[in-house]
This record gives structure tokens, sequence and C-alpha cells, in this order.
């Protein structure tokens, strides 16, 4: 096997784990998977991904001496119900999944929150291994642990905190993701630079046309992700604080989300996490905190990169202020009723933001909506 | 507030938690769960329990300054489904669960398995009490962070490790248990001695009447009892080793649970367990491990407390040996096809027996059968 670019989660009481990344790595996956000490490894994927990866890595995972099997559940959000997390652990168990062995979870970012919630759950924890194929699942969901599925009642309500024993990123199965998929997983890239690395937002404006099209530059922007949120993540895992910097742009994205009833036709996550990262430096600029230069700066390399970066650019429209600053207030972090949002000082200099005054926040949305 | 009798559960990491034992605890909640600094707490209780309980202790919570709330299951073993689990979950998200609020489970072992899988789930994880009102829960499920539901597949396949905050053991609800809920729960109590605490054991044979009947030797029981159980769990929480002893009587108990279709108008799980816990030690007697005399005193001091003792005495049958055998192998403790049993070489004497014949066990349990 190739040396991989690698990236430590280094945690602790035997939890740290490493994020592999690079072209190709699916076919190593049984071997990498084996030398955790398994005798089973069952996949849980989409119907989409299954049909183009699943036989690759199943082929790989019994090469290496693993009993495979393969569960597979419909593709998009959806997947996210009490109802399917339920077919996933049956279909695991009646895989005979015991505590031993592992689950792999081959796809998207729904994928990685069902599946793992179902490992963290199935016989009250079993191991289980990323193999994320997509670029927001590469960056983002597939490392830190946080799994889990959505109640009628909102988003990502139910789940737990459960490590991944290894990710396995293979870039080039980005190779078969629409240009809408990349463009919305790049949203996530960029708030990395936008959270604490201006440089790597100076690169991404140079670069992220290699990113999309397979370069070097791809392997290289997913590490330098990866290696960003490994460190919170080390530092904070429960999101007790510095965690919440990961959230720049995600609460007024969420609140897009809700309102356009997660369809994916109108709004992929990404898309949000787009207008939400241009929204939160507008909103930043306009409390005096960062240079209006700086939130022109974001929307104009969001816009650049094809991503949508105003709500007007919601299709079908999204509500009012109030529709909006309802729909941010159930996000789960709200406490008290006080709204806490990420803010920027600039770009790289994000922090978190208590006691926003709703008012402030409705007065903005109101300007935006008026702006188009 | 009187002192109560307590018992400290020693976990790390700012998880050790005590258990208070006593008549009329509940009435003392609302003190109590405050001063864990929660802003409310919501109830989790079945239909039976609530009607006798829910109001004493949503009184005692609001007396406290705690906003509370209440969701009701309907009670038996039926309701640690999936769909249960769901409507729990959105049950608390609707009375406004919040990060930093309390799950609290009134009620017996299915109530608190359920609410503290809940509990452990919701929001990735919320705190929880659990006020355990059947004996069955008082000295063995409240304790010890097991929370979990079942899978078509089989019990507690699905389930987190979670451990309460607290636990209020309220000696006073178990007035309102049926003789036939106390038994069952005295066969828990009985296998402590059986474990590993011959002197206790010895102490039951001459005090079970007054745990029955509610005496000073009900608290003093279920204090042995927790103390036993905490001690187990601090030593090895995850049952990688030690924690399984406490499964005696558990892998025929649970066999016979699933052969009866947990149907508990025909077998609560606490009769399981006694008839586990008779079939443990002249199965040990059989190998030559443990004095049959042993064996003896263990059959007729459950039968004294008005236990079965005997596969006869399962209503409807069983099942031939086979069927047992099948119905242990499915198990989860069961790994690479061997059987595991927790067996004895003396009443209190009891250890971890991998790796037993299984034509052994079917030998021994078609003797059984024969003698009826």
């Amino acid at each position: 096997m190739t040396d991989r670019l690698t990236v430590d989660v280094s945690l602790d009481q035997g939890r740290a784990y490493s994020i592999l990344i690079g072209r190709g790595l699916l076919d190593e996956a049984g071997v990498r998977i084996a030398s955790l000490g398994a005798r089973a490894a069952v996949i849980v994927s989409d119907s989409n991904v299954a049909a183009l990866y699943a036989d690759r890595l199943r082929t790989s995972l019994e090469a290496a001496g693993l009993r495979s099997g393969l569960v597979t559940v419909a593709p998009g959000e959806a997947s996210k119900s009490y109802a399917t997390y339920a077919e996933v652990c049956d279909g695991l168990l009646a895989h005979k999944v015991e505590r031993g062995d592992i689950v792999v979870a081959l796809g998207g970012g729904v994928v990685g929150d069902l599946a793992g919630f179902a490992a963290a759950t199935l016989r009250r924890g079993v191991r289980f291994v990323q193999a994320p194929t997509s670029l927001l699942a590469q960056v983002d969901s597939s490392v830190g642990g946080k799994t889990g599925i959505n109640s009628p009642l909102g988003k990502n309500l139910i789940g737990a905190f459960h490590q991944p024993r290894l990710v396995l990123a293979d870039t080039a199965t980005l190779d078969t993701l629409s240009e809408r998929e990349m463009r919305a997983g790049y949203a996530e890239v960029a708030k990395y630079g936008l959270i604490g690395d201006a440089a790597f937002f100076d690169w991404c404006e140079a670069h992220w046309a290699g990113i999309f099209s397979g370069g070097p530059e791809r392997d290289e922007a997913v590490a330098i992700c990866c290696r960003s949120k490994a460190g919170v993540v080390v530092r904070d895992e429960r999101e007790d604080g510095e965690r919440a910097l990961l959230n720049l742009g995600h609460t007024f994205g969420h609140a897009l989300e809700r309102l356009t009833g997660y369809d994916s036709d109108r709004l992929v996550h990404g898309e949000g996490v787009a207008i939400g990262l241009a929204l939160a430096f507008r909103f930043s600029a306009r409390l005096g905190l960062c240079p209006g230069q700086d939130a022109g700066r974001v929307a104009n390399h969001l816009a650049l990169a094809g991503l949508p970066t105003s709500l007007a650019a919601v299709p079908g429209g999204c509500g009012d202020a109030d529709a909006l600053l309802d729909a941010m207030a159930q996000d789960k972090k709200v406490r008290d009723g006080a709204l806490t949002f990420i803010l920027a000082r600039g770009i790289g200099q994000s922090f978190i933001a208590p006691g926003i005054d709703a008012a402030e926040v409705r007065a903005f949305l109101t300007d935006e909506l008026l702006a188009g």
C-alpha cells in the first residue's frame, strides 16, 4: 500500500483514530479495516452510492478475510428518520453484527450520520469506519463523532457522540458527484478558512478550481480541512465551547433548510451554509465588528464557485424576517431564549457571540430581504 | 430533609452519582434534582405508575422551582420498542427539554431502560435521574447506566451506556407492587448473594419476609444490592469482564423469556431469572463444580419466596432442549458460537465460564425437562 495523506485525531482513552485521504483508498479498505482486528464488516450505504462503490468495497473487505454485508437505504435526508434508523439496526443485526464487528458507513453525510448512530447504539455500541463519498462528508461530517437522525421536531435532535475508528476519504469518489453537490461541499471547505485560517482562504481563492477538477489541490484541501476540524474536536469534543465555531453560517443555514422543508430540490445543506456564511459576515459588518470589504470578499468568492449568497437566491423564497427568526430560535444551540451566533471580526477571525438581540437580527434580515 | 441511606457510584470524569434509598424520597425529589442545577425536569412514566405517583413527583419538582412535564407510555415490555422510543423522544422535545434539563424515569425497569435511552440520545445526551418504583428496578436496572430497547431480533439489542446523575429509590413505592412483581424483583436480590456474598444470602434466608412486608430490612436489602452492583459497575462499566457476573441466571432466563414470547402473563423477567439461578446452580453441580447441597439450598429458598425454579414451572411450556439452546445462542453475550455461562463453585462463588460445550448444555436441559 502506498503512503497516504494522514490526519490524526488525537483523542484519549484509546479513541484516537486516523483520517486517510487519497485517490483509490476504497481498494485498500479491506486491509486497513482488517488491521483493526475485526471479523466482519457490514456496510451501510444509500442505493445511489452502493450501485457505484459497494461491490468494490466488499471485494476489498472479503479479500482481506473479512465477512462482509450490505444494508442499503434510500438516498436523501428523509432517511435520517426513526423508521430508517430501525431498519438499519435490524439490517445490521440480520447480518449478525456482533460486538467485535465493524459497521462501515459508505456515502455522504446522511449515511454517515445514520450509520454512525446505528453503530453507536447497536448492542450499546459497536465500532464504525467512515468511508465518506461526498466532499461535504470528507471535510466535515465524517470527522468528529457527531452522529444522529432527525425528529419531526427538528434536525439532528436525536443522536450520539460516537467516534469512528478510521476515516477513509477516497477523493476519487468525488469524481462522480454532481456539480451541485461538489459546490455544496465546497461551502464547508471555504468555511474552515473563514473560521480561523485566513491563509487557507487566500489559498482557496487561488486554487478552488483544482479542488473541483480533482487535482492534487483536492487532497490537500481535504487534509487541511480535516486537520482543522480534528484540532477543534480534540480540544472540545462535546461542543462545550470552541467546537461551536464550526457552526459558522449554520444558524442562518439551518433556518433556511427548515423553511424550505428540507427539500433538496430547493436547497441543500451546503447551499444553506453558503448563504449563511455570507449573511454571518454581512451581519458582522453591520454590527461594526468586521470590515465590509471582508464581507464582500466572502460573498464574491462563494458566488465565483457557483454558490448562492443571499436570501433572494432561495428558490421559492424563505418567508419574512419573523419566519426566519422563529426558525432560528428552534435551533438547539439557542439557550434561554437568547440567540447565539458565530460572528467574525474578519476573514479567519470568527468567534462565539452569545446574547445577540433578536431585534438586531430582525432588522438585518428585513434589510437583506429588501435588498433582494 | 432527613439523612438517607446512600450508596455512591464512584465513576470518574464527573460522572459519579449517588443512590438514595428510603421511604418517602419522592417528596424530596424536587430539592434533590434542583441541586443538580437544572431548570426543567420532565418525567417519563407508564400509565399505571403515573396514576399513582406522577402528581406527587411533579408537585415536588415544581415546589423546588423546576418546570416539570410528563410523558406517559403504555405499561409493559412492549413499550421498549423503536416506536415508543420515538414517541418518548418527541414527547420530551415537545416539552422543550434542552441540553441543561433533566429527564426523570419514574417506573420499573421498562421505563428506566426506555427513558434512559431517550435521555442518552436526545440532543446527543441529556442528564437523567432514575426514580425506580419496582424492586427489580431499585436493586438492578436503575443502577449502572445500561439503557435500551428491544429489536424484533432480540431483547436489549439497541441501547447506550448512559449513567444517571442520581437514583432516588423510594422504597415506599414498593407497597403498591403486586405480590408477583415483588417476588420477581426478589430474584434479583437473592442473585447478589449468590454471585459473591454468601453472608448476604444467609441474611436473605433469615430476613426475606421483612423485605416483602416493607420493614427496615427492605431498605437495608436495597442498599446492599446497590452497593454490590455499584462496585461491579465502577470496576467494569462496559462489561468487558466482571460485570458479566451480574448475568448469573440470565442466560437461561433470557432464553425462557424469548420462548414465552416476552408474554408477561406467562413469565416475567424475574421469574425467568429465578428459574435461571436454580438451573445455573444445578448445572454447576452437574459439572462437578459446585456442591449439590448448595444447588438445593438455592432452589429451596427461591421456592419459599414463591418463585419458580424449574423448566416445568413455565406456563405453557418452553419447548425442547434444542429450542432452549437456540434461544440461548441468540443471546448477545455469545461470542464466536461458543456458549458463555455464569456458573458457581458454591453460594457466593460465581465465575464466568466461557467455551461451555453445547452438547453438555443440551444433555443437562434434556434431563431437566424429563425431571419435570
